[in-house]
Order: C-alpha cells, then structure tokens, then sequence
C-alpha cells in the first residue's frame, strides 16, 4: 500500500479539509469538549466552555501568509485580526491572547518588530491584553522566514454564545464589507500583477464592529469568510444550521480589481480569502437596525443584505443570478491561492 | 548601522533570550495583563486572568523539536506534555488544551496520525480535552516537517495560584526526578550516538503527580526546567524570588548516560532540557510529606531535596560541591542544542 502524503488541499479550507479533519484529526482525541460547550468537532471559529455565569470562547490559528509583508498588512495583523475576529464571531468580548512565534534564524530584527507592533496595534484597537508568548528560532533553511500561532481567549454571559449553525428560515443575510480583496491582493503581489488601483488586504480586527450589533440582539450566526472564502463559509452555515440559503448576486460586494483579477485567472470571487469582513445572518425583526448599524462603522460601512434563509433543502446554497437564472454556490475543494493566511 | 539579525540563542531559554525579550518582544505590546493576573512580562510558565471565584491560567508553547520522533516520544508528546506542564507548574488543573499544526507538504499522514495519538494519550492521562484545533499545511522545502503549537488552560481556585517567584527564605528544593534527559537523548540520536543503554526522553506529563502534592499545602515555587534546563529554571526562581539557593551537588540526580555524554561533548548537565521533572520549592514543614508523597507517584519516584533557600544574596544560586568547595550556578546565554523542544 503506498504511503499516504499531506497536500496542500489538507489544510485549506475546503472539501479535501473537512474530509482530512473528519478522518485524522477529530477521530484521534478522545476527549473533545468540556461539558456542553463547543469543541473541536463542531469546526466553528472557535471553542467554549462555562466558569460560574460565563462561557469562555478560545481559538487558535497557526498563520503561514507568504510573503510576510503585503500591502494592507502583514503576518501580525493577520494573526492578530484573524484570531480576535474568530472570537468576536460568536458574540464573545475578546479579553487576552496569546502568540507562538516561529521564526528563521537570520530573519531581520527590524521586521520581527514591525510584525510584533501590528499585533499590537490590532489587539490595542480591540483593548485585548497579550498574556503569554512563546519565541523558537529555528536554523536557516529549515523554516520559510517566519509562522505565527495565536490563541485568542473571549467571554460572554452564558447562554449568549453564537455559533455557525443557528440560521433560521426567514433569517437575513448580511456581508459586512465587499469580499476576496485579501487573497486577491496576496496573490497579485506574489505574481508580480501590477493594479492601476490601491487595493489592499481586507485584513483588520472586526469586534469593534460587532460590539456595536450585539446589544441590539436577533444575531443567529456569524462567520469571517477565510480559508475557502465566502463560498465556504455559507456552504457551512447552510448545512450545519440545516437550512437552505438563497443569495441575489447583483447584491454581493466585489471590488472592480477583484472581479478583474478572478476573471484573468479563472478564479471564483465567492472562493478567495477574506480577512476582514463577516456573514452576519440575523432576524428579519432586527434586520434594519442591525443594518443600520453596520453601516455607521468604519468597518461595516459597506454591509449589504445579500440573501436570505429558508426551509427549502437543507444544506443547499443557491444564488439569484443577476440575469434571472439560478445556480448551486458550491463548498470550494480546496483553497486556490497557497499559504494565504 | 548593519541589519540585526536574530541568532539561535534568542530563542533559547538562556540569557540571549531573556535580553531579547526585554528588548524586543515585551515592549512591543502595550496591554500585557489582565487586571491584576499574570502577564507576558512575568515569563512565568504562563499567564492568568480571573473570572469569578476562578483564576484562568493560559500558556503556550511552539514546538519544534527536530527529529519529530525521538527515543521515549515524539513532538506531538512534548507539546502536549509541555503545555500541560506548565498550566500544572502554576497550581491550576489543566481542563483545556488547543493544538496549531503547521506541516510540510508530503509528510506521511500516519506519522502525523502517530503524533495525534500521542497529544491525546498525554490529553487522556491528565483528563484533558482537546477543544479546538487548526492545521496548515506548507508547500514542500519551505518547513523542515512539522511544528505544533499548543496552548493549554487551566483552572485554579482564586488566591491558590502558584508563581515562579514565591521562594522564602528556609525553604526546600526538591527536584521530581534526574535532570538532562530530554536534551541528552536528542543530542545522540541526532549525532548517531550509539549508548548501551535504554536511555530514554522524560518527556510526560506531570499533572498525576502535582495533583498529589497540591493538597498538602506549602508550595511556594514550581517549574520544570526546559529549555536552558536545570541552571535557567533555578536562576530564575532565584531572581525572582530575591533570595539566594544553595544546593548540594552530591543529592543532584543525573542518570550515568547524561553524564557520560555530557563528558565527552564539553556540556553542563545542569543546562540540559527536561522535559518530565519539576523543581518544587516548599515551605520545610510540609517537605517531608510532599517528598514521601511524590516519591509514592510514578513521575516522582526518584524526588530528592537537593538544596535550601536562604536569604544571602538575592539572585544567587551556589552549588555545594561534592568535595567540600562552592561555585555559582550561571544562567545560560543560550541553549546549547538547538531544537531541542
């Protein structure tokens, strides 16, 4: 029997991955959550479990972004945002975090600093205290410059948690910001493609936003659409929340550069990373101000209701295309841009 | 002004490494504790938070020991046992562990299922639950295997918390068990050193045995000396604690193999990693207990008093020596084998 390899698709966020963690990883720990809080095989942003009145929220990311540096941000904002955005994505107020930081020997100091200062320019932003570090050099060669795992801790009074599986039909579907820019951007830097245009990574903490919606209440799920992209993200929340998810295409954010980019490489938009944005499915009731809201935030200030959730089959993401016609959105397989967080 | 660049001892647990993180890592980050928990810049073996009548301990860990498999475990052993380990040197029962998994492309999917069965066997061990997860995969030549990063959680009783610097003068160091394995076994398996021996890592996780001892009462340092071993850990608390330790050279527990290797290559067992031994520093009253007690457990069975606190000169750590002289114990500037954890 050959020896069976890890690929890429492994750990991008698609189809390949869902199966990878579904066969390897999950089956291998036995103990997989704390009472009745969430674990690792409920594959949402992140974990929970209760102490006294409270649920607390942790996630971890281990981030590979190549190259380090890209326009709009770099590794540590990525890590940071990335991590803080997870938390914030079930309704958790992001308190503490914590870096693991791998690094080649021979990598510039000055960099290291400017990736440690982006961290914390984002964990200032969303008053988060970085508690713990660790530092490992690695020998020259035996590492890509630099990987940074981060560990995101969160709390919010029991019983307020939100997850990725409680859309509901009649629920409103809104994107918070126009969708693809990170991946886009990282992938047209690497390539050397040059934009007439500023476009930028996406990448930014969003609980400042989220904190604003929260109090008004009807928020069902929220997800930052990443590894996979918007595409995966909604594929997910259709088939755990086991519901069907009608979306209306003309009404979906993409940027002119992203749909210009996409369109040279024969890459799907609704599949490319995004770092900075969120799927915000809430009720109808609250819809309107929830909107409203958004829109009055720097970072949510092009949200859009782009869909909404019904019976219909469940699991099954459908989009109303701009000319009338309808067509299935599909769970991508794997990502298409490598090491792109 | 030439580019700085970082060198293997920044990371190393040594004295490089202390300086680099005053320098550049801590002052980077402006929020770096909660209230009035422990933070980043108390480089303990972790960080905590309260939350009602709890203190939350968090630490974390990147791993990447080289080669992933080892005599006596492998780095999924050691990151979890790591992890643990430093969430039980604070006093706190570790409930939650989350695992960062970052591999090269092409590597066996059975070996990385034997390093998931070893997270979870140490997990089981210490009735931890692996609540979330993320794995990435890097494209071929741009990682040397696999690193994994952990970060474990941990529980404790608000006021039971113990910290690397609570050291009084009259107190007792106890060491858990014989000092260098860990580092000792990776050096000759990696130099093809051949011993004729069963030497093996001690890497497991010590929570079964702080678990014992936490009730007796009278613990005032624990800490299990990684990397830098023996001589880092001891200094620190030292330091820390502002009192002087003399030990006794002749109690120190240092298996022949360790010895011998360390002979031939010019290395001080005192600055080799352990992975599976805890120095514990007790109030005398309760030693004897805790000394029988540990001795009763399977990780413990060859606890020894090695030394005693006094006030002297703060920071001071003097060995005893077995001919009736004394000489400074020098914290490390670096770890003298390179991904050894």
């Amino acid at each position: 029997m050959p020896t069976k390899l890890l690929k890429q698709a492994d750990g991008a966020g698609g189809k390949a991955m869902q199966e990878f963690l579904e066969s390897v990883l999950v089956p291998a720990f036995s103990k997989r959550r704390i009472d009745n809080g969430l674990g690792i095989d409920d594959f949402d942003d992140g974990a929970s479990f209760s102490i006294g009145d409270f649920d607390i929220v942790v996630s971890t990311d281990g981030h590979t972004v190549q190259p380090p540096f890209f326009p709009g941000g770099n590794i540590g904002t990525l890590a940071a945002a990335g991590t803080i955005n997870d938390v914030a994505m079930m309704g958790a107020k992001p308190i503490a975090m914590t870096d693991a930081i791998i690094v080649e020997e021979g990598f510039p100091v000055e960099q290291l600093k400017l990736i440690l200062e982006s961290i914390n320019e984002v964990a200032e932003k969303c008053d988060v205290a970085i508690i713990a570090g660790d530092t490992k050099i690695m020998p020259k060669n035996s590492l890509d410059k630099i990987v940074v795992a981060t560990t995101g801790i969160g709390v919010v009074k029991r019983g307020n948690l939100i997850t990725d599986h409680g859309a509901k039909p009649g629920d409103v579907v809104i994107i918070s910001g126009p969708i693809g820019d990170h991946g886009t951007v990282l992938l047209a830097h690497r390539e050397g493609l040059e934009f007439d245009t500023d476009l930028k990574s996406d990448v930014k903490p969003l609980w400042p936003m989220i904190n604003k919606i929260l109090p008004i209440g009807g928020i069902h799920v929220m997800k930052d659409p990443t590894r996979g992209g918007f595409a995966a993200a909604i594929n997910e929340i259709a088939t755990k929340s086991k519901v069907e998810i009608e979306l209306y295409e003309s009404e979906i954010p993409i940027r002119e550069p992203v749909r210009a980019l996409s369109d040279i490489l024969g890459l799907d938009p609704l599949m490319i990373t995004s770092e900075g944005i969120a799927v915000i499915i809430v009720n109808k009731d609250q819809s309107e101000e929830i909107l409203k809201t958004l829109k009055q935030t720097p970072e949510g200030k092009d949200a859009k209701v782009i869909g909404h959730v019904k019976e219909g089959v469940p699991g099954r993401v459908v989009m109303l295309t701009s000319i009338g016609g309808k067509r299935l959105v599909q769970m991508p397989y794997g990502e298409l841009i490598p090491r792109v967080c």
